[in-house]
């Protein structure tokens, strides 16, 4: 039996759970697959992948589940490059490129993939669901979705952010709250004044959007989502729950760190990405949190640390990688993802029945 | 009929509703009363009262309501003094006591209230409740609380904390969000560390710890206090929701302020007082932003912005005046108080029916 949200029946989905979407590597198409056919909606990353890769990896999700799943891409505008900032970047990087023993990055022929395309190439896809997070689509662009039948999940990290993604005609709104692991989503203002928490995020943009709204931000058990449908949430949003999935495509190194996180173990940093990001804090975060406002903005920075996380990632130097996570990170667990989400739904249905 | 919560025998109450102590002027004998009278817990701020004045404020609230309150204070250890870092701070102020037409701060014979003796003064008044915030007591001051017939209420922004007023013997913890307005109550790690949301803070906290939970940060409705009783609260606290009761002592420019408040409204800044705290957003803490780490920590600070702040209260500048407000500002109501206790009594219902 379906779920009673408004959810449900626009996702095609038995529970309202979204698996976030994290451009990490982790969501496989064995995990997206595993959590669309448990009943909840898988995410597929695209953010980060070629126009050319988009195909397949949804042909890879739909040759294991014929259930509806999402794909999620960073819109990005042409790359401001700032050359100061890409100097003072590559000093501050130079002594752990020669700490790593590797060459310091070329400037690239180009610093992101081209939203446009990828755009293009998710609509030939045709996924059930598409979201979109670090900037808005235009009317025509959501048109172009809608007429190819996919469902438009927008991402707002405060009011007017949502307002925006309901006036362009998405379908609901995704709410990011400070405790969110990786990128923030801000795209109007200051990203300072957006680092709202995700329960008044959610209260406030429950009771003003006339949309649904997905909470995210922190949520790690059924009583957080049935929390957050009390605050009004037609559904939750979920990423660092499912991190330590066995079908999560993170290293083994990052699901270590993960599984002995504390409370306090996450920060908000800009020296990875150039764009505020919260992941387990680290003594890169720390080394190059003094020049965090000045280094260059995403996704030039994003590209000019790529090497380094490269290399940290084989040397296994999780003092230099990025190990995005939410504040909810303590809570983790290392069930295979469709035991994740059957057991996120009896809890949710526990704690809606103890109220 | 009293509301199914342990928090209900232990405090006196009949709502598990407190309203948080707020040490800008806001909780009035008139405040804490009228919310008590009404069955949820008023809270006196105390931290910046002498001790001479502790027991007279008791007085007033008692001719006011026969029902239990709660006295709230800051445990501070001895302000350290760092004279570069005043030195600092006083040149930031100059242009600004300057514009004022105000004589720049000596340095005080004491830089904020005797903590002891403030204990003494507070036992001796006996309220029903004391809350506690900044610091720790030591197992003998719960002791002396819990003789003198005072249950004690500890704040903690991580579980570490939290278990430290458990082991102490408090008899609840108040989970201090990151959305909260006013002082972070951080006392042990680092601040940065310990600015996690209200959601996850209260489920963690909720699941570890044996005594009962108060969730505060961002709560502003019935809505907010239903989805943190979902998440294992036994109880909610709400500050900035009471600010513009016409029985608060704020400003009426301070009240203006709220009113206009925006979703996006609250910073986090220590240029104020040189400990984190959230407040509206004004030019002031846009000015000393690059100096906040290196400015004096709380009490010192505090005490040299004083004499700008109580001058810009009289000379109606906003711009430069500490409006503590939490995240949830722009859902504020100026509801007498008792008309706003009944409200979120009647909303948390509702939410719950509706589940």
């Amino acid at each position: 039996m379906a779920f009673p949200s408004p959810l449900c029946p626009l996702l095609g989905i038995d529970f309202p759970l979204i698996q976030a979407p994290m451009a990490g590597g982790a969501t496989t198409p064995a995990l997206v697959a595993a959590i669309s056919q448990a009943g909840a909606l898988g995410s597929l990353a695209a953010a980060l992948l070629s126009p050319e890769a988009i195909g397949p990896q949804c042909a890879a999700i739909r040759a294991l589940t014929a259930r509806p799943f999402a794909v999620n891409l960073f819109v990005l505008d042409a790359p401001r490059v700032d050359e100061a900032a890409i100097a003072l970047a590559l000093e501050a990087l130079a002594p752990l490129h020669a700490e790593l023993g590797i060459a310091p990055p070329e400037s690239p022929a180009r610093w992101c993939q081209p939203f446009a395309e990828q755009l293009d190439a998710l609509i030939a896809a045709r996924p059930a669901v598409a979201s979109f997070t670090f900037g808005m689509l235009d009317k025509d662009q959501i048109e172009r979705l809608h007429a190819a039948g996919v469902t438009v999940i927008g991402t707002a990290t405060h009011l007017a952010e949502g307002e925006a993604w309901v006036a362009a005609g998405a379908d609901a709104v995704c709410a990011q709250g400070a405790e969110a692991g990786g990128h923030r989503g801000t795209f109007i203002g200051d990203e300072r004044d957006a680092l709202i928490g995700t329960l008044p995020l959610v209260s406030q943009l429950a009771a003003s959007l006339p949309v649904p709204v997905i909470a995210a931000g922190g949520l790690m058990d059924g009583r957080d989502i049935a929390a957050c449908l009390a605050l009004g949430a037609a559904g939750a949003q979920l990423g660092t729950a499912f991190l330590r999935c066995p079908e999560s495509g993170v290293s083994a190194l990052w699901k270590t760190k993960l599984a002995e996180a504390g409370d306090t173990a996450t920060r908000l940093t800009r020296a990875f990405s150039g764009r505020y990001a919260r992941g387990l804090s680290n003594a890169y975060m720390e080394r190059l949190a003094g020049l965090e406002a000045r280094l260059p903005a995403y996704p030039v920075m994003n590209a000019l640390t790529g090497p380094m996380r490269a290399a940290a990632a084989e040397q296994g130097r999780a003092d230099l990688l990025s190990l995005w996570a939410g504040q909810g990170a303590a809570k983790s667990r290392a069930l295979p993802a469709a035991e994740l989400v059957a057991t996120l739904k009896a809890e949710t249905l526990k704690t809606g029945e103890a109220k």
